[in-house]
Protein backbone atom coordinates (compact mmCIF):
# COMPACT_ATOMS: atom_id res chain seq x y z
CA UNK A 1 0.00 0.00 0.00
CA UNK A 2 1.45 3.72 -0.57
CA UNK A 3 1.51 6.60 1.07
CA UNK A 4 -1.54 8.25 -1.06
CA UNK A 5 -4.01 5.46 -0.29
CA UNK A 6 -3.31 5.70 3.45
CA UNK A 7 -4.15 8.82 3.80
CA UNK A 8 -7.46 8.10 1.73
CA UNK A 9 -8.05 5.63 3.71
CA UNK A 10 -7.62 7.37 6.94
CA UNK A 11 -9.49 10.76 5.18
CA UNK A 12 -12.74 7.99 4.16
CA UNK A 13 -12.79 6.43 7.75
CA UNK A 14 -12.28 9.43 9.69
CA UNK A 15 -9.89 7.44 11.97
CA UNK A 16 -6.04 6.82 12.39
CA UNK A 17 -7.08 3.44 14.21
CA UNK A 18 -4.80 0.94 14.52
CA UNK A 19 -5.70 -2.42 15.92
CA UNK A 20 -3.21 -4.60 17.89
CA UNK A 21 -4.50 -8.31 17.41
CA UNK A 22 -1.92 -9.91 20.26
CA UNK A 23 -3.96 -12.54 20.13
CA UNK A 24 -3.34 -15.28 22.86
CA UNK A 25 -5.19 -18.44 23.77
CA UNK A 26 -5.53 -17.36 27.62
CA UNK A 27 -6.92 -14.40 26.64
CA UNK A 28 -10.21 -15.12 24.17
CA UNK A 29 -13.45 -16.10 25.71
CA UNK A 30 -13.85 -19.98 26.67
CA UNK A 31 -16.40 -20.38 24.07
CA UNK A 32 -14.49 -20.25 21.36
CA UNK A 33 -11.60 -23.03 22.34
CA UNK A 34 -13.71 -25.62 20.75
CA UNK A 35 -13.23 -23.86 17.34
CA UNK A 36 -10.81 -25.91 15.21
CA UNK A 37 -8.95 -22.53 15.13
CA UNK A 38 -9.32 -20.37 17.86
CA UNK A 39 -7.10 -17.80 17.77
CA UNK A 40 -8.14 -17.18 13.91
CA UNK A 41 -11.61 -17.56 14.80
CA UNK A 42 -11.26 -14.69 17.44
CA UNK A 43 -9.20 -12.44 15.08
CA UNK A 44 -11.79 -13.28 12.53
CA UNK A 45 -14.81 -11.79 14.79
CA UNK A 46 -12.93 -9.08 16.31
CA UNK A 47 -12.24 -7.99 12.32
CA UNK A 48 -15.66 -8.32 11.27
CA UNK A 49 -16.86 -6.65 14.01
CA UNK A 50 -14.58 -3.70 13.98
CA UNK A 51 -12.73 -2.90 10.67
CA UNK A 52 -15.14 0.12 9.50
CA UNK A 53 -13.88 1.67 12.60
CA UNK A 54 -10.14 0.85 11.46
CA UNK A 55 -7.58 1.99 8.85
CA UNK A 56 -4.84 -0.48 10.10
CA UNK A 57 -4.18 -3.78 12.28
CA UNK A 58 -1.21 -5.16 13.72
CA UNK A 59 -0.73 -8.83 14.92
CA UNK A 60 1.90 -9.25 17.92
CA UNK A 61 4.02 -12.22 16.34
CA UNK A 62 5.24 -13.33 19.83
CA UNK A 63 1.47 -14.13 20.32
CA UNK A 64 1.56 -16.18 17.20
CA UNK A 65 4.88 -17.71 17.05
CA UNK A 66 4.65 -19.02 20.75
CA UNK A 67 2.01 -21.26 19.55
CA UNK A 68 4.88 -22.99 17.33
CA UNK A 69 3.66 -23.97 13.52
CA UNK A 70 0.52 -23.61 14.88
CA UNK A 71 0.05 -20.49 15.38
CA UNK A 72 2.14 -19.13 12.56
CA UNK A 73 -1.23 -20.96 11.02
CA UNK A 74 -3.27 -18.80 12.83
CA UNK A 75 -1.43 -15.87 11.51
CA UNK A 76 -1.45 -16.05 8.30
CA UNK A 77 -4.98 -17.09 7.86
CA UNK A 78 -5.61 -14.02 9.83
CA UNK A 79 -3.20 -12.23 6.96
CA UNK A 80 -5.35 -13.71 4.08
CA UNK A 81 -8.51 -12.96 5.60
CA UNK A 82 -7.88 -9.09 6.21
CA UNK A 83 -6.38 -9.22 2.23
CA UNK A 84 -9.04 -11.00 1.02
CA UNK A 85 -12.14 -8.77 2.37
CA UNK A 86 -10.34 -5.56 3.90
CA UNK A 87 -7.40 -5.21 1.22
CA UNK A 88 -7.29 -1.00 1.61
CA UNK A 89 -6.33 -1.76 5.31
CA UNK A 90 -3.06 -1.47 6.10
CA UNK A 91 -1.03 -4.69 8.09
CA UNK A 92 1.45 -4.70 10.14
CA UNK A 93 3.42 -7.10 11.52
CA UNK A 94 4.60 -5.74 15.10
CA UNK A 95 7.75 -8.20 15.04
CA UNK A 96 10.78 -5.86 15.83
CA UNK A 97 12.63 -7.93 13.81
CA UNK A 98 16.47 -6.60 12.91
CA UNK A 99 20.12 -8.60 11.99
CA UNK A 100 22.71 -8.54 9.53
CA UNK A 101 21.96 -8.02 6.19
CA UNK A 102 21.77 -11.58 4.34
CA UNK A 103 19.39 -12.12 7.80
CA UNK A 104 16.94 -9.30 7.61
CA UNK A 105 16.42 -10.11 3.94
CA UNK A 106 14.66 -13.56 5.08
CA UNK A 107 12.77 -11.59 7.96
CA UNK A 108 11.93 -9.30 5.06
CA UNK A 109 10.68 -12.27 2.55
CA UNK A 110 8.87 -14.30 5.83
CA UNK A 111 6.57 -10.79 6.25
CA UNK A 112 6.61 -9.42 2.93
CA UNK A 113 6.45 -12.42 0.85
CA UNK A 114 5.70 -15.51 2.81
CA UNK A 115 2.73 -13.01 5.01
CA UNK A 116 1.35 -10.40 2.95
CA UNK A 117 2.22 -7.76 5.31
CA UNK A 118 2.13 -4.06 4.26
CA UNK A 119 4.68 -3.44 7.04
CA UNK A 120 6.78 -4.89 9.98
CA UNK A 121 7.96 -3.47 12.53
CA UNK A 122 11.90 -3.21 12.96
CA UNK A 123 15.03 -2.51 16.08
CA UNK A 124 17.31 -0.14 15.00
CA UNK A 125 20.14 -1.15 17.46
CA UNK A 126 22.10 -2.95 14.23
CA UNK A 127 21.71 0.01 12.24
CA UNK A 128 21.51 0.36 8.37
CA UNK A 129 22.27 -2.60 7.18
CA UNK A 130 19.98 -4.26 9.20
CA UNK A 131 17.08 -2.07 7.93
CA UNK A 132 17.45 -1.79 4.49
CA UNK A 133 16.37 -5.30 3.14
CA UNK A 134 13.40 -4.35 4.17
CA UNK A 135 13.03 -1.34 1.93
CA UNK A 136 13.49 -2.87 -1.08
CA UNK A 137 10.35 -4.31 -1.66
CA UNK A 138 8.12 -1.48 -3.19
CA UNK A 139 4.87 -0.94 -1.54
CA UNK A 140 6.02 -2.27 1.78
CA UNK A 141 7.29 -0.19 5.05
CA UNK A 142 9.29 -0.49 8.10
CA UNK A 143 7.83 0.85 11.21
CA UNK A 144 11.21 1.45 12.93
CA UNK A 145 11.41 1.61 16.71
CA UNK A 146 12.87 4.73 18.25
CA UNK A 147 11.34 5.87 21.32
CA UNK A 148 9.34 3.25 23.00
CA UNK A 149 6.13 3.20 25.87
CA UNK A 150 7.69 0.40 28.42
CA UNK A 151 9.70 1.16 31.55
CA UNK A 152 12.94 -0.34 30.13
CA UNK A 153 12.99 2.73 27.01
CA UNK A 154 14.89 4.96 29.59
CA UNK A 155 17.79 2.06 29.90
CA UNK A 156 19.39 3.26 26.69
CA UNK A 157 17.13 5.27 24.66
CA UNK A 158 17.80 8.33 26.64
CA UNK A 159 21.55 8.13 26.97
CA UNK A 160 23.18 11.75 25.46
CA UNK A 161 25.51 11.67 22.17
CA UNK A 162 28.73 13.80 23.88
CA UNK A 163 28.96 15.07 20.21
CA UNK A 164 25.38 16.06 19.41
CA UNK A 165 23.81 16.25 22.68
CA UNK A 166 21.05 14.45 21.53
CA UNK A 167 19.37 11.34 23.02
CA UNK A 168 19.50 8.22 21.27
CA UNK A 169 16.29 7.48 19.95
CA UNK A 170 16.31 11.09 18.04
CA UNK A 171 20.41 9.55 16.51
CA UNK A 172 18.38 6.92 15.60
CA UNK A 173 15.66 9.38 13.80
CA UNK A 174 18.16 11.88 12.16
CA UNK A 175 20.26 9.00 10.61
CA UNK A 176 17.54 6.95 9.97
CA UNK A 177 15.35 9.17 7.93
CA UNK A 178 18.22 9.21 5.37
CA UNK A 179 17.49 5.56 4.91
CA UNK A 180 14.22 5.71 3.46
CA UNK A 181 11.24 8.11 2.68
CA UNK A 182 7.98 9.09 4.05
CA UNK A 183 6.65 6.87 1.62
CA UNK A 184 8.45 3.71 2.77
CA UNK A 185 9.08 3.78 6.54
CA UNK A 186 7.10 4.80 9.80
CA UNK A 187 8.52 5.31 13.68
CA UNK A 188 7.13 3.62 16.60
CA UNK A 189 6.53 6.34 19.36
CA UNK A 190 5.43 5.34 22.40
CA UNK A 191 2.23 7.78 23.25
CA UNK A 192 3.36 7.72 27.04
CA UNK A 193 5.89 9.80 26.18
CA UNK A 194 3.30 12.22 24.19
CA UNK A 195 5.20 15.62 25.41
CA UNK A 196 8.53 14.39 24.04
CA UNK A 197 6.64 14.16 19.88
CA UNK A 198 6.75 17.67 19.50
CA UNK A 199 10.89 17.24 19.74
CA UNK A 200 10.41 14.36 17.43
CA UNK A 201 8.32 16.41 14.95
CA UNK A 202 11.02 18.89 14.15
CA UNK A 203 13.77 16.04 13.03
CA UNK A 204 10.81 13.80 11.37
CA UNK A 205 7.79 16.25 10.17
CA UNK A 206 6.91 14.42 7.54
CA UNK A 207 6.73 10.61 8.47
CA UNK A 208 4.21 8.44 9.86
CA UNK A 209 4.34 7.52 13.29
CA UNK A 210 2.87 4.36 14.89
CA UNK A 211 2.52 4.84 18.48
CA UNK A 212 1.29 2.44 20.40
CA UNK A 213 0.36 2.45 24.52
CA UNK A 214 -3.05 4.25 24.49
CA UNK A 215 -5.27 2.07 27.03
CA UNK A 216 -3.51 -0.82 28.42
CA UNK A 217 -0.57 1.54 28.62
CA UNK A 218 -1.71 4.60 29.83
CA UNK A 219 -1.32 6.84 27.05
CA UNK A 220 -3.89 10.22 25.98
CA UNK A 221 -5.11 10.16 22.30
CA UNK A 222 -5.39 13.97 22.98
CA UNK A 223 -2.01 14.18 23.93
CA UNK A 224 -0.70 12.36 21.21
CA UNK A 225 -2.65 14.20 18.56
CA UNK A 226 -1.68 17.27 19.96
CA UNK A 227 1.74 16.96 19.82
CA UNK A 228 1.94 13.94 16.85
CA UNK A 229 -0.38 15.37 14.18
CA UNK A 230 1.01 17.04 11.01
CA UNK A 231 -0.78 18.10 7.69
CA UNK A 232 -1.46 14.78 6.54
CA UNK A 233 -2.37 13.24 9.63
CA UNK A 234 0.87 11.54 9.88
CA UNK A 235 -0.15 9.29 13.24
CA UNK A 236 -1.52 5.81 13.45
CA UNK A 237 -2.69 4.94 16.95
CA UNK A 238 -2.76 2.02 18.30
CA UNK A 239 -4.92 0.10 20.82
CA UNK A 240 -4.38 -3.82 21.49
CA UNK A 241 -6.33 -5.16 24.77
CA UNK A 242 -8.03 -1.95 25.91
CA UNK A 243 -10.42 -3.40 22.61
CA UNK A 244 -9.79 -6.68 21.81
CA UNK A 245 -9.78 -7.92 25.47
CA UNK A 246 -12.56 -5.32 26.54
CA UNK A 247 -15.23 -8.20 27.09
CA UNK A 248 -14.92 -11.89 28.09
CA UNK A 249 -17.87 -13.36 26.74
CA UNK A 250 -20.10 -14.08 23.70
CA UNK A 251 -20.84 -10.64 22.95
CA UNK A 252 -16.97 -9.73 22.77
CA UNK A 253 -17.21 -8.50 19.19
CA UNK A 254 -19.69 -6.01 19.75
CA UNK A 255 -17.98 -4.66 22.60
CA UNK A 256 -14.62 -4.60 20.91
CA UNK A 257 -16.79 -2.91 18.17
CA UNK A 258 -17.98 -0.17 20.52
CA UNK A 259 -14.70 0.46 22.06
CA UNK A 260 -13.27 0.65 18.74
CA UNK A 261 -16.07 3.17 17.39
CA UNK A 262 -15.71 5.70 20.49
CA UNK A 263 -11.70 5.79 19.76
CA UNK A 264 -13.12 6.34 16.10
CA UNK A 265 -15.40 9.31 17.27
CA UNK A 266 -12.55 11.03 19.46
CA UNK A 267 -10.38 10.76 16.23
CA UNK A 268 -13.04 12.21 13.96
CA UNK A 269 -13.36 15.02 15.74
CA UNK A 270 -9.91 15.69 16.33
CA UNK A 271 -9.23 15.07 12.19
CA UNK A 272 -12.29 17.87 12.34
CA UNK A 273 -10.49 19.97 14.15
CA UNK A 274 -6.76 19.98 12.59
CA UNK A 275 -8.28 20.69 9.48
CA UNK A 276 -7.30 17.45 8.37
CA UNK A 277 -10.74 15.92 6.77
CA UNK B 1 21.60 -26.09 30.69
CA UNK B 2 23.52 -25.01 33.59
CA UNK B 3 27.50 -23.84 33.12
CA UNK B 4 29.02 -26.27 34.49
CA UNK B 5 27.32 -28.30 32.23
CA UNK B 6 28.30 -26.32 29.36
CA UNK B 7 32.34 -25.73 30.28
CA UNK B 8 32.37 -29.43 31.05
CA UNK B 9 31.08 -30.22 27.42
CA UNK B 10 33.92 -27.73 25.94
CA UNK B 11 36.51 -29.42 27.73
CA UNK B 12 35.37 -32.79 26.98
CA UNK B 13 35.24 -32.07 23.28
CA UNK B 14 38.21 -29.41 23.39
CA UNK B 15 35.82 -27.62 21.40
CA UNK B 16 34.11 -23.90 21.91
CA UNK B 17 32.49 -23.96 18.38
CA UNK B 18 28.61 -23.07 17.58
CA UNK B 19 27.83 -24.59 14.32
CA UNK B 20 24.93 -21.89 13.02
CA UNK B 21 22.17 -23.61 11.09
CA UNK B 22 21.59 -20.67 8.61
CA UNK B 23 19.24 -23.46 6.24
CA UNK B 24 18.21 -22.17 3.07
CA UNK B 25 16.20 -23.81 0.38
CA UNK B 26 18.47 -21.82 -1.90
CA UNK B 27 21.80 -23.00 -0.31
CA UNK B 28 21.03 -26.42 -0.18
CA UNK B 29 22.57 -29.62 -2.05
CA UNK B 30 19.93 -29.83 -5.12
CA UNK B 31 19.49 -33.59 -4.36
CA UNK B 32 17.92 -32.86 -0.58
CA UNK B 33 15.24 -30.84 -2.60
CA UNK B 34 13.16 -33.86 -3.47
CA UNK B 35 12.76 -35.01 0.34
CA UNK B 36 10.08 -34.41 1.96
CA UNK B 37 11.44 -31.78 4.27
CA UNK B 38 14.64 -30.68 3.02
CA UNK B 39 15.62 -28.24 5.47
CA UNK B 40 15.38 -31.07 8.34
CA UNK B 41 16.89 -33.62 5.91
CA UNK B 42 19.98 -31.12 5.36
CA UNK B 43 20.19 -30.16 9.48
CA UNK B 44 20.03 -33.74 10.03
CA UNK B 45 22.99 -34.49 7.83
CA UNK B 46 25.40 -31.71 8.96
CA UNK B 47 24.43 -32.86 12.84
CA UNK B 48 24.94 -36.44 11.97
CA UNK B 49 28.34 -35.01 10.49
CA UNK B 50 29.69 -32.62 12.96
CA UNK B 51 28.57 -33.56 16.41
CA UNK B 52 31.16 -33.87 17.82
CA UNK B 53 33.14 -30.91 16.76
CA UNK B 54 30.38 -28.60 17.88
CA UNK B 55 29.22 -27.91 21.58
CA UNK B 56 26.41 -25.56 20.49
CA UNK B 57 24.02 -25.18 17.06
CA UNK B 58 22.13 -21.65 16.61
CA UNK B 59 19.73 -21.94 14.57
CA UNK B 60 18.86 -18.51 12.51
CA UNK B 61 15.09 -18.23 12.61
CA UNK B 62 15.06 -15.85 10.05
CA UNK B 63 15.64 -18.81 7.52
CA UNK B 64 12.66 -20.60 8.80
CA UNK B 65 10.46 -18.19 9.09
CA UNK B 66 10.79 -16.75 5.88
CA UNK B 67 8.87 -20.17 4.84
CA UNK B 68 6.02 -19.66 7.13
CA UNK B 69 4.67 -22.64 9.25
CA UNK B 70 6.58 -25.44 6.85
CA UNK B 71 9.64 -23.46 8.72
CA UNK B 72 8.59 -23.67 11.65
CA UNK B 73 8.17 -27.22 11.33
CA UNK B 74 11.41 -27.75 9.98
CA UNK B 75 12.78 -25.48 12.97
CA UNK B 76 10.63 -28.02 15.78
CA UNK B 77 12.13 -31.18 13.82
CA UNK B 78 15.77 -30.09 14.14
CA UNK B 79 15.55 -29.03 17.83
CA UNK B 80 13.94 -31.97 18.71
CA UNK B 81 16.62 -34.10 16.47
CA UNK B 82 19.13 -32.48 18.69
CA UNK B 83 17.71 -32.53 22.31
CA UNK B 84 17.06 -36.26 21.87
CA UNK B 85 20.01 -37.28 20.06
CA UNK B 86 22.60 -34.78 21.37
CA UNK B 87 21.31 -33.81 25.12
CA UNK B 88 24.77 -32.03 26.08
CA UNK B 89 24.73 -30.03 23.45
CA UNK B 90 23.74 -25.73 24.38
CA UNK B 91 21.04 -24.55 21.50
CA UNK B 92 20.62 -21.39 20.22
CA UNK B 93 17.80 -19.66 18.97
CA UNK B 94 19.20 -16.78 16.93
CA UNK B 95 16.26 -14.66 16.96
CA UNK B 96 17.17 -11.17 18.27
CA UNK B 97 13.89 -10.63 20.01
CA UNK B 98 12.78 -8.03 22.41
CA UNK B 99 9.32 -6.35 22.95
CA UNK B 100 7.38 -4.66 25.86
CA UNK B 101 7.19 -7.23 28.82
CA UNK B 102 4.08 -9.02 28.06
CA UNK B 103 5.44 -9.55 24.49
CA UNK B 104 9.09 -10.50 25.69
CA UNK B 105 7.21 -13.27 27.85
CA UNK B 106 5.48 -14.51 24.56
CA UNK B 107 8.71 -14.76 22.77
CA UNK B 108 10.26 -16.99 25.68
CA UNK B 109 6.98 -18.96 25.52
CA UNK B 110 7.99 -19.60 22.11
CA UNK B 111 11.37 -20.62 22.12
CA UNK B 112 11.85 -22.05 25.72
CA UNK B 113 8.59 -24.14 25.79
CA UNK B 114 7.13 -24.53 22.33
CA UNK B 115 10.70 -25.48 21.44
CA UNK B 116 13.09 -26.42 23.81
CA UNK B 117 16.53 -23.97 23.52
CA UNK B 118 18.89 -23.36 25.72
CA UNK B 119 19.11 -19.83 24.70
CA UNK B 120 17.82 -17.22 22.66
CA UNK B 121 19.40 -13.93 21.65
CA UNK B 122 17.91 -10.68 22.63
CA UNK B 123 17.98 -7.24 21.26
CA UNK B 124 18.84 -4.51 23.94
CA UNK B 125 17.40 -1.29 22.03
CA UNK B 126 13.65 -1.42 24.55
CA UNK B 127 16.10 -2.26 27.76
CA UNK B 128 15.40 -3.96 30.93
CA UNK B 129 11.57 -4.95 30.78
CA UNK B 130 12.21 -6.54 27.38
CA UNK B 131 14.93 -8.42 28.25
CA UNK B 132 13.60 -9.77 32.20
CA UNK B 133 11.03 -12.04 30.50
CA UNK B 134 13.47 -14.55 29.02
CA UNK B 135 15.50 -14.98 32.60
CA UNK B 136 12.67 -16.37 34.45
CA UNK B 137 13.04 -19.81 33.25
CA UNK B 138 15.42 -21.99 34.99
CA UNK B 139 18.55 -23.25 33.03
CA UNK B 140 17.57 -21.24 30.23
CA UNK B 141 19.93 -18.20 29.10
CA UNK B 142 19.71 -14.98 26.72
CA UNK B 143 22.47 -14.18 24.70
CA UNK B 144 22.91 -9.82 24.37
CA UNK B 145 23.44 -8.10 21.47
CA UNK B 146 25.63 -5.91 22.66
CA UNK B 147 28.70 -5.35 19.62
CA UNK B 148 27.17 -6.50 16.71
CA UNK B 149 29.56 -7.69 13.18
CA UNK B 150 27.82 -6.01 10.92
CA UNK B 151 29.01 -2.87 9.13
CA UNK B 152 25.54 -1.23 10.96
CA UNK B 153 26.96 -1.53 14.08
CA UNK B 154 29.10 1.55 13.40
CA UNK B 155 25.93 3.52 13.21
CA UNK B 156 24.44 3.62 16.58
CA UNK B 157 26.65 1.22 18.81
CA UNK B 158 29.42 3.60 19.02
CA UNK B 159 27.42 6.57 19.96
CA UNK B 160 29.42 8.13 23.36
CA UNK B 161 27.53 9.01 26.53
CA UNK B 162 27.97 12.58 27.50
CA UNK B 163 28.44 11.46 30.98
CA UNK B 164 30.68 8.59 31.19
CA UNK B 165 32.09 8.73 27.99
CA UNK B 166 31.43 5.63 27.34
CA UNK B 167 30.03 3.85 23.87
CA UNK B 168 26.50 2.77 23.71
CA UNK B 169 27.69 -0.87 23.32
CA UNK B 170 29.52 -0.85 26.72
CA UNK B 171 26.19 1.10 28.15
CA UNK B 172 24.39 -2.00 27.00
CA UNK B 173 26.98 -4.05 29.04
CA UNK B 174 27.49 -2.22 31.97
CA UNK B 175 23.92 -2.18 32.70
CA UNK B 176 22.77 -5.65 31.71
CA UNK B 177 25.39 -8.06 33.49
CA UNK B 178 23.14 -6.79 36.47
CA UNK B 179 19.60 -7.92 35.46
CA UNK B 180 21.38 -11.43 35.13
CA UNK B 181 24.68 -13.73 35.90
CA UNK B 182 27.31 -15.44 34.41
CA UNK B 183 24.89 -18.70 34.46
CA UNK B 184 22.00 -17.34 32.75
CA UNK B 185 23.79 -14.19 30.31
CA UNK B 186 25.94 -14.16 27.04
CA UNK B 187 26.53 -11.42 24.75
CA UNK B 188 26.62 -11.21 20.78
CA UNK B 189 30.04 -9.82 20.29
CA UNK B 190 31.40 -9.94 16.63
CA UNK B 191 34.55 -11.33 15.70
CA UNK B 192 35.32 -8.50 12.85
CA UNK B 193 36.01 -6.55 15.97
CA UNK B 194 38.10 -9.31 18.10
CA UNK B 195 40.25 -6.19 19.60
CA UNK B 196 37.63 -4.14 21.10
CA UNK B 197 37.37 -7.89 23.30
CA UNK B 198 39.95 -6.49 25.86
CA UNK B 199 38.20 -3.62 26.63
CA UNK B 200 34.97 -5.97 27.37
CA UNK B 201 36.76 -8.18 29.48
CA UNK B 202 36.91 -5.64 31.47
CA UNK B 203 33.74 -5.22 31.55
CA UNK B 204 32.49 -8.49 31.73
CA UNK B 205 35.03 -10.53 32.63
CA UNK B 206 32.72 -13.79 33.74
CA UNK B 207 30.15 -14.12 31.40
CA UNK B 208 29.95 -16.11 28.00
CA UNK B 209 30.78 -14.65 24.87
CA UNK B 210 28.70 -15.72 21.62
CA UNK B 211 31.28 -14.76 18.60
CA UNK B 212 29.78 -14.68 15.40
CA UNK B 213 31.75 -13.56 12.17
CA UNK B 214 34.40 -16.12 12.13
CA UNK B 215 34.63 -17.28 8.34
CA UNK B 216 32.08 -15.72 5.94
CA UNK B 217 32.00 -12.18 8.30
CA UNK B 218 36.02 -12.26 7.75
CA UNK B 219 36.98 -12.93 11.67
CA UNK B 220 39.99 -14.58 13.43
CA UNK B 221 39.75 -17.17 15.67
CA UNK B 222 43.39 -16.52 16.75
CA UNK B 223 42.48 -12.96 17.46
CA UNK B 224 39.24 -13.43 19.25
CA UNK B 225 40.92 -16.59 21.62
CA UNK B 226 43.90 -13.59 22.65
CA UNK B 227 41.54 -11.24 23.70
CA UNK B 228 38.62 -12.88 24.50
CA UNK B 229 39.21 -15.90 26.46
CA UNK B 230 38.63 -16.05 30.60
CA UNK B 231 39.48 -18.81 32.46
CA UNK B 232 36.47 -20.89 32.34
CA UNK B 233 36.82 -20.95 28.23
CA UNK B 234 34.38 -17.71 28.15
CA UNK B 235 33.50 -18.38 24.76
CA UNK B 236 31.60 -19.96 22.15
CA UNK B 237 32.67 -19.42 18.56
CA UNK B 238 29.95 -19.14 16.00
CA UNK B 239 30.51 -20.30 12.40
CA UNK B 240 27.83 -20.88 10.26
CA UNK B 241 27.89 -20.74 6.07
CA UNK B 242 31.71 -21.40 6.31
CA UNK B 243 30.68 -25.09 7.92
CA UNK B 244 27.70 -25.99 6.52
CA UNK B 245 27.75 -24.62 2.96
CA UNK B 246 31.27 -25.56 2.52
CA UNK B 247 29.94 -27.97 -0.23
CA UNK B 248 26.98 -27.90 -2.80
CA UNK B 249 27.81 -31.61 -3.54
CA UNK B 250 26.56 -35.25 -1.78
CA UNK B 251 29.37 -34.99 -0.35
CA UNK B 252 28.57 -31.18 1.20
CA UNK B 253 28.04 -33.36 5.10
CA UNK B 254 31.50 -35.10 4.92
CA UNK B 255 32.96 -31.32 3.83
CA UNK B 256 31.39 -29.71 6.53
CA UNK B 257 32.91 -32.27 9.28
CA UNK B 258 35.66 -31.22 7.85
CA UNK B 259 35.91 -28.14 8.06
CA UNK B 260 34.38 -28.15 11.84
CA UNK B 261 36.73 -30.42 12.67
CA UNK B 262 39.75 -28.21 11.42
CA UNK B 263 38.28 -25.47 13.62
CA UNK B 264 38.05 -27.70 16.31
CA UNK B 265 41.64 -28.61 16.06
CA UNK B 266 43.01 -25.20 16.42
CA UNK B 267 40.40 -24.51 19.31
CA UNK B 268 41.72 -27.73 20.88
CA UNK B 269 45.44 -25.53 20.42
CA UNK B 270 44.27 -22.95 21.75
CA UNK B 271 42.38 -24.08 24.98
CA UNK B 272 45.83 -26.20 25.82
CA UNK B 273 47.65 -22.90 24.99
CA UNK B 274 45.78 -21.23 27.45
CA UNK B 275 45.76 -24.10 30.00
CA UNK B 276 41.60 -24.39 30.09
CA UNK B 277 42.06 -28.45 29.39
Amino acid sequence: MNYNQLLENIKKKKSFLCIGLDTDLSGIPEFLLESEDPVFEFNKRIIDATHSYAVAYKPNIAFYESRGSAGWVSLAKTVQYLNSRHPQIFLIADAKRGDIGNTSKMYAKAFFENLDFDAVTVAPYMGEDSVSPFLSYPGKWIVLLALTSNKGADDFQFIQDIKSHQPLFEIVLEKSKLWGTKENMMYVVGATKAEMLEQIRKIIPDFFLLVPGIGAQGGSLQDVARFGLNKNCGLLVNSSRGIIYADKSDRFAEVAAQKAGEIQQEMASILSEHHIL
